[in-house]
């Protein structure tokens, strides 16, 4: 028996829709005895991050992953530095902020370009060359599949097997130091999930458990995900899987949502404590 | 060197919005010089199967497959059995036709449920009785594998691999009586496609070819498919791996889209024929 509690939980900062200032979501997210909080980088603009990573610590909160890369491949090497030089700023961002991971998502193919294999290509040598720069900060990076109706616009990696390759490929020495983030909304469908899951587990590559639910049918592809419990996701199952593969990390709940972003922050983390008994197991 | 005429290519019905009767679509489609038509089931309610099938061939075209089965998961075993009878039907109205092949799109989830894997398993054993039916007719069948996307409420068969499994699971003997359509649309994003269309190819599986074309971003799940040349998918690429690994049949365009339904048929049609430029390869 393995219930849910908030205190395992993390809260990825855009359930909440980015309507208050980070300040004051922390403190949100601390008093509903959340035990940790994933914030975007957009949040931290125009704002002293350590002050912000004070904040938190004082809250009581850890900082589950810190979302997330700028996208990798570009049609011109001017551009593809630029975004690489962008991602270090991040990943400095991530490391004074004490994240467990920096989540790269990896973006895809540049306008007008039809070549999804070189846009893998240049993703793949762009994670290798910014897996160098985190590990001199001693931060993990965690690449994040996201669901094959991205593959056009914002992320080339669409399969948790394919994430788990790159690992292997930019991670020859086996340090660890990259892994992968399983989110329930983007790996559901996939046949092959319990085997990857389990591979991702014996090669101790799970950095991060993102949840939420697919609702059916979705009426928008990217604004429509639904509280857990709402949809069709058998996530007890799914997070049987993941602490089974061996991750004892926090549930991290992420909900991009028109409606739920309607809603007060307090109406939202309650609803988020209900759900929680949907995926106790 | 391939171009691609319209004499290589079928119509399916559906890239003209079912907005006029079948007879005038089969005039239309011979007209621009097609070489085939896949019509759906909606379009023979209440017409004589045989006599339509007799205006196809009188029309110089050949079906290319015929669309397409109903859901084979249900939650009760009558409605499973009701669903089977259904599919038997149109095995019937298929062979009459003289189809290529009838179109396997499995279903999934009955309402209410959380288990893809159990739906996984009905679809299969479903295609496995459905296929000893299509032998007494001599009629091949055809399993579509649809988009991730649709994992919940139309498919949950989503991968060219998994649909390739269960052509081999319920085909011990290699009758090659069942093979898999190779969907643009549904199949571009996977990191997976060229070794399983050469898999597929080995097999002698491959039994339709659809094209389309994926807008960057889409709209709509279901009914903002692009005409060839207006996404991007790299169509020329694709075409050359379905050649490559022995597909000689033909290149069916299917374009479900609410901007193309709106358009006169003869519109549409010649929108077609100029867009086959950019599949020849």
């Amino acid at each position: 028996m393995e219930p849910l509690s908030p205190k395992g939980c993390s809260i990825n900062t855009a359930t909440l829709g980015f309507k208050v200032p980070i300040g004051r979501v922390i403190e949100q997210i601390a008093s509903h005895g959340f035990g940790a909080i994933s914030p975007w980088r957009r949040e931290l603009v125009g704002q002293n991050v350590r002050a912000v990573a004070r904040q938190i610590r004082d809250a009581g909160l850890k900082v589950s992953g810190y979302c997330r890369s700028s996208p990798i491949p570009a049609l011109t090497s001017d551009e593809r530095e630029a975004l690489h030089s962008d991602n270090c700023i991040a990943l400095v961002e991530a490391a004074e902020l004490g994240a467990e991971s920096f989540v790269i998502v990896a973006g895809t193919l540049p306008d007008g370009s039809k070549d999804i294999e070189g846009a893998r290509d240049q993703a793949a040598q762009g994670i290798d060359r910014l897996l160098r720069e985190a590990e001199k900060l001693d931060l993990p990076l965690a690449i994040e599949p996201l669901h094959p109706m991205y593959a056009a616009d914002r992320c080339c990696i669409n399969t948790l097997a394919h994430a788990l390759d790159i690992c292997m490929a930019v991670d020859s020495s086996n340090s660890r130091n990259i892994g992968v983030v399983i989110d329930a909304y983007h790996v559901w469908w996939d046949p092959n999930l319990t085997a990857q899951i389990s591979r991702a587990g014996a090669g101790r590559r799970i950095r991060g458990f993102h949840i939420c639910d697919w609702l059916n049918p979705i009426t928008d592809t990217l604004m429509d995900r639904g509280m857990m419990g709402d949809g069709v996701i058998n996530l007890k199952q799914l997070r049987r899987s993941v602490i089974g593969a061996g991750y004892c990390g926090f549930a991290e709940i992420e909900i991009f949502s028109d409606r739920w972003w309607k809603r007060e922050n307090e109406e939202v983390l309650r609803s988020c404590c209900r759900a929680l008994n949907d995926i106790s197991i």
